[in-house]
């Protein structure tokens, strides 16, 4: 009910809402507006950003998180949260600061070892009707499911990599913890095989990622892009490896290893419900059978040989057409900032 | 009730169950026969050993066991039980030797990094009538307390040395786990104020240790006297820093810290339940005001330094008097390997 045919140009169409990059990345806050544009022309109306650039983590309280909301406000062309990071001791201050983040985002390679204290701190502070998301894997991964299970408070597992973290997901999950996880998409197409990095799965664990999608709540972009593009020495600008996403999903439903309405779920409904993602009144029009344009591939060695289909036609945003036949027709001021306050949240629901 | 005073000699006498180590440490198993005869010497009766000496992990199947249990066989001054070690791989064979194992011992040290899927078949497959001990601290503390929960097993947490991890334990003891722990007796009086090693806690955690000492389930000598033996240059011989133990505790006790019951409770009462110790005849008799002779202390400098009270009058096992005035009367015979297999364990209730 999603795709259709057109019989006049026997060209497959898809329409799908406004997609969601939950855990989006820009190498600096001042490349918001490219950042926010190439994610607009790929089909995404809403990105929640993490708290680090290519410099760190660099939003960690009042101060830093309304700069980076101040200099995205100027040049965002989607509608867009900032997340803001925990460290070994801002757990107050990051609360005191909630009402104006995306999300609390626990970024485990940050935080010292011992930092069980710290996570309590946070979990204790964090208002429960604002996200949290973490990176962590294998042992922090189970540490802080604990600390999740023990504060009875829900948690994102953003990135998942591997089988032994998926298994631990779903032993959590089957035990009623409130947990749920991405997978970042790039992950799912390039392994260890193709380009051996820790932060790339192998293949075997790739496999059981797909194996396993049922149990994977959202899709993510992520920094994944990012480290791929500089790993293998391309420049690694911003916005790299988002005009990729879509089309290398579409290659997985022409595969049937998915459907478009997996695509739906998983970068619109799951991660508006688990992110609280105020409404968009946002569309996506993609043609499945004209290649895509892909001017900023994370790793255009690998990507360019698939020969990837599905061009963004159109995009419909704030009641009007922001981005035609994959060209940006907006300027950079129709996105905004957008997270839904403590004191309002009871009475919103998410689209 | 437990302590009276001698009105002929002036002298207070306390008369203790025989004392059980149930992380009892041996550099080498070809030195059990002086282990355990220094152990018989200094109260204890009952020894439940690492399955790791000075050589490392080296009990981690049945022929290692069979062959622990033997060399102990011939030479044992106390009762004992000998622990086999979870490594990665080999969770059906320690299972399959569950019944001659006085307990599975999970080593973080030696375990792989990624360690969650092997610390999952170990839950799965040893026996629930078999304690499970592990030395995780902090992160890895956590990962095995989340996995032990999904697993709904209990597990001993040996040598807690952090408010970190001993705060966490509380929590998860709160939450309703039946999870127990031990501090090694060293480790209350002995911090990197004095020692700077990161085997010994800060003063800090070791006044948390003692603030909350009702958490800390038992008392155990364990591995930190030869770690502190070997540190300082000390000839780290089998059974270092035995002898100290119980005049260390009974200093605490003359400075109100600590009571005699404590010193039953944490060193008899609850090791005998949690690792389900077969009950023993055995009664250990102390002079509380006579100077202990400390003979092999860990730290003499440290030790000496104390003059520590409290000389072992007599020891009782097996209805014969085996201690009198600190000099061992019986020979090595007399211990025996006591484990309560798997079959006959719903039957017997320990003392
Ligand atoms: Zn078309
Ligand atoms: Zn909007
Ligand atoms: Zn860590
Ligand atoms: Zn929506
Ligand atoms: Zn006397
Ligand atoms: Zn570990
Ligand atoms: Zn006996
Ligand atoms: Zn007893």
């Amino acid at each position: 009910e999603v795709s259709n045919r057109d019989a006049q140009t026997s060209h497959g169409t898809a329409i799908l809402p406004g997609l969601v990059d939950i855990t989006s990345f820009t190498t600096s806050f001042d490349e918001f507006s490219t950042t926010t544009k190439k994610a607009l022309a790929a089909g995404f109306t809403f990105n929640s950003f993490l708290p680090h650039t290519q410099e760190g983590a660099t939003v960690t309280d009042f101060t830093s998180l309304v700069d980076a909301i101040d200099s995205a406000g100027s040049g965002a062309y989607t509608d867009y949260s900032v997340s803001i990071a925990a460290t070994d001791n801002n757990a107050q201050s990051v609360a005191d600061a909630a009402e104006l983040a995306g999300g609390l985002y626990l970024p485990f390679q940050d935080l010292s070892n011992s930092h069980i204290s710290a996570i309590t701190a946070h979990f204790a502070n964090w208002p429960t009707t604002k996200p949290i998301v973490t990176d962590a894997k294998t042992t922090d991964l189970a540490s802080v499911l604990l600390l999740a299970s023990l504060h009875n408070r829900s948690v994102h597992v953003t990135g998942v990599l591997s089988q032994e973290d998926l298994e631990l997901i779903k032993m959590v999950k089957n035990k009623g913890l409130s947990v749920t996880c991405d997978v970042a998409v790039l992950a799912l197409f390039l392994s260890r095989d193709e380009l051996d990095y820790a932060f790339l799965p192998t293949k075997k664990d790739q496999e059981y990622l797909w194996e396993n999608l049922a149990d994977i709540d959202c899709f993510t972009i992520g920094v994944l892009p990012y480290l791929v593009a500089k790993a293998t020495g391309k420049a690694a600008t911003a916005g790299v490896g988002i005009a990729e996403t879509i089309p290398l999903l579409l290659s997985a439903v022409k595969d049937g290893k998915l459907t478009i309405a997996d695509i739906i779920s998983k970068f619109h409904d799951e991660p508006c419900q688990i992110f609280k993602i105020p409404k968009q009144e946002a569309q996506v029009e993609i043609d499945l059978d004209r290649f895509a344009v892909i001017e900023d591939a994370s790793y255009p060695e690998f990507i360019n040989k698939l020969r990837l289909r599905g061009a963004i036609e159109r995009v419909n945003l704030h009641g009007e057409t922001s981005v035609l036949d994959g060209k940006v027709l907006v300027d950079s001021t129709i996105g905004k900032n957008e997270v839904i306050p403590r004191n309002r949240f009871a009475s919103i629901t998410s689209a």
